[in-house]
């Protein structure tokens, strides 16, 4: 990685060092509409940097996270005379990095960012690889650039600003992250609740440090994203499926949730399939029923769900069904296959750990 | 430089060398309404790949290189269902190059170009250094990035197609680059006959290849624009003057004219100041009257040159003007200092150099 991760809750005090290093003559922040009202003020407060910086403002949401949004940012950025010697601070979640990100990369020809993702996703997932970007025509990140941060500041300071969903949603993410890596990381996680209002953010940030580090590791050990990164599709493949369910229902679900219930499917198919241990199986399968509830389904959804699998973008066969499953935490095996069959075999089982009729 | 230049004359076989080389499942060649028209038909003849291609044609002119010629490009990528493994061709100048650059640059994060340059300016001065771009809200390369092609593919044979100001416009950066690096690359410049139709198109192209090398050179010697890279603005302080000029009598003149004649005053003001022999003076000063014709000044014109070079975004003090002069052929001195009562001296000669009464 060429960007700097610098994991702290000295946010405020950390970005004016940093600034101050990069010899910038102006700062400009971009915060969406929640971030700004939400979040802004308490960074202000702590950094000298942050008080005397413009802001430009963006409407919060991935519906703004396009062609008309961008051009504002750069209209704004023009009205502020921003030179390429301005520093861009994105201050929100993936969207408000993504979109300012690529104005940034793009205004002048590239100017510096520093980026302080305020979501638990972001934290996690968007600080590795340079992505930015806007959707366009009604496809995602059409538009965009590779271009990293000068440094993005981790933080768990700010997750008290989410509501409840988001916190969890990032959380399924760093749940699957701490299987691929070990038991020690994994037993961590399933010992904190990430509850609104969190009580203890401090202990948070360090198990955001080690899911990121596992996200980075297994990056960079496969650039091509054709061998071992398809193990960080653990629990996607299934939770695309409950995504899709839960829109044809007319009652979507968040992504992360999806993940999580697909966790649990994933898991039980590791260990039909591969040998992982019931004893780590429950242990996440109680935790995510105690944080994420239960996704309710019925036998008569299996075909629903199963049609859903075989047309994730990921697989390659239209017979069988490619997974990513687990030996054992930390020991994952990508591509697969399993039948239908043992798909409805693996979603009875569970319902049962669910505690569905 | 990472990108490849290749000096031929044979596009369109290095082209479909190239493509091969590259295993592309799709070419799209950006033109513009111009070299659609007058250079397309000849590439198609002579290369499977460019017959095959599908094409997107942008409105000529650099008043189109902004925002919605850019939208307009995108848009166009995506119902062509350009992918990243598509490669785009920039067939046309400085305008194509650039747009066309920033479209693919950021399409989908980015795909492969190959610049086919269709002018004299474009082959030899934007072949370097990898700058894409747009105007934006009235601002020149306001958004854009630093994105190198794939190759350039910089050849002759489609100059017979410009207009003949368009060709000599861009024969006076060529001189420049003679007057910056020796005796014998000036000695051919000033040997060959840049008019419209060009008789010996092939003769043109080592002449192309030497001044893409001395650009080259000194960009490189100069990573910062702070030290040997102002000798590039040869002939541009007194150059842009006569520009300024040329508008406020209501009838602009093409800026490499303005550099021609700029140069003549420049080599004037290196002979009373840094020792520039007569012979090379007088040299280019005839080469210019002969091919650019003079631009008529009078002594009541002086005060509006010399106020509009202490304007020059280069220059750093109120009181002198400073110019890149030089000592002898090869031999630039930058920051040279020059009073106004020096600039008068030497606009005299320039009238008697180009036999203004």
């Amino acid at each position: 990685m060429k960007q700097k991760l610098i994991f702290t809750n000295l946010v405020g005090e950390t970005l004016d060092t940093l600034v101050d290093s990069l010899g910038t003559p102006q700062v400009v922040i971009v915060a969406d509409t929640n971030t700004a009202g939400l979040v802004l003020p308490l960074l202000v407060n702590d950094s000298a940097t942050a008080a005397a910086a413009r802001v430009i403002t963006v409407s919060a949401g991935d519906e703004n996270k396009n062609l008309d949004g961008l051009t504002s940012l750069w209209q704004q950025l023009q009205q502020l005379e921003a030179t390429r010697a301005t520093v861009v601070v994105n201050l929100g979640g993936g969207m408000v990095s993504d979109m300012g990100g690529f104005a940034a990369a793009t205004y002048k020809r590239g100017m510096r960012c520093i980026n302080i993702p305020t979501t638990v996703l972001a934290a996690v997932d968007a600080s590795v690889g340079g992505k930015t970007g806007i959707n366009f025509n009604g496809l995602k990140n059409q538009l965009g650039s590779f271009t990293e941060p000068e440094a993005a500041i981790i933080s768990s300071i700010y997750f008290n600003t989410l509501p409840q969903q988001q916190i969890l949603s990032g959380y399924a993410e760093m749940l699957k992250h701490g299987l691929l890596e070990d038991r020690a990381t994994l037993g961590k996680l399933l010992t904190y609740s990430p509850v609104y209002p969190l009580t203890d953010t401090e202990a948070l940030l360090p198990l955001i440090e080690a899911s990121v580090g596992v996200k980075a590791r297994i990056v960079e050990e496969d650039m091509t994203e054709s061998g071992i990164r398809k193990a960080l599709n653990l629990g996607h493949t299934c939770g695309h499926a409950i995504e899709s369910l839960a829109v044809s229902r007319g009652a979507a679900v968040p992504h992360g949730y999806a993940v999580a219930w697909g966790l649990v499917v994933a898991l039980v198919l590791s260990h039909l399939q591969a040998g992982f241990g019931t004893d780590t199986l429950h242990k996440v399968s109680d935790y995510v029923l105690r944080n994420y509830g239960a996704y309710n389904i019925t036998c008569d959804d299996y075909p629903a769900l199963i049609a859903a699998m075989r047309q994730d973008k990921k697989n390659r066969s239209a017979d069988s069904i490619s997974f990513t499953l687990l030996e054992d935490v930390g020991r994952p095996r990508i591509d697969c296959t399993v039948s239908p069959e043992q798909i409805g075999a693996a979603l009875d089982i569970y319902r049962d750990l669910m505690h569905i009729a």
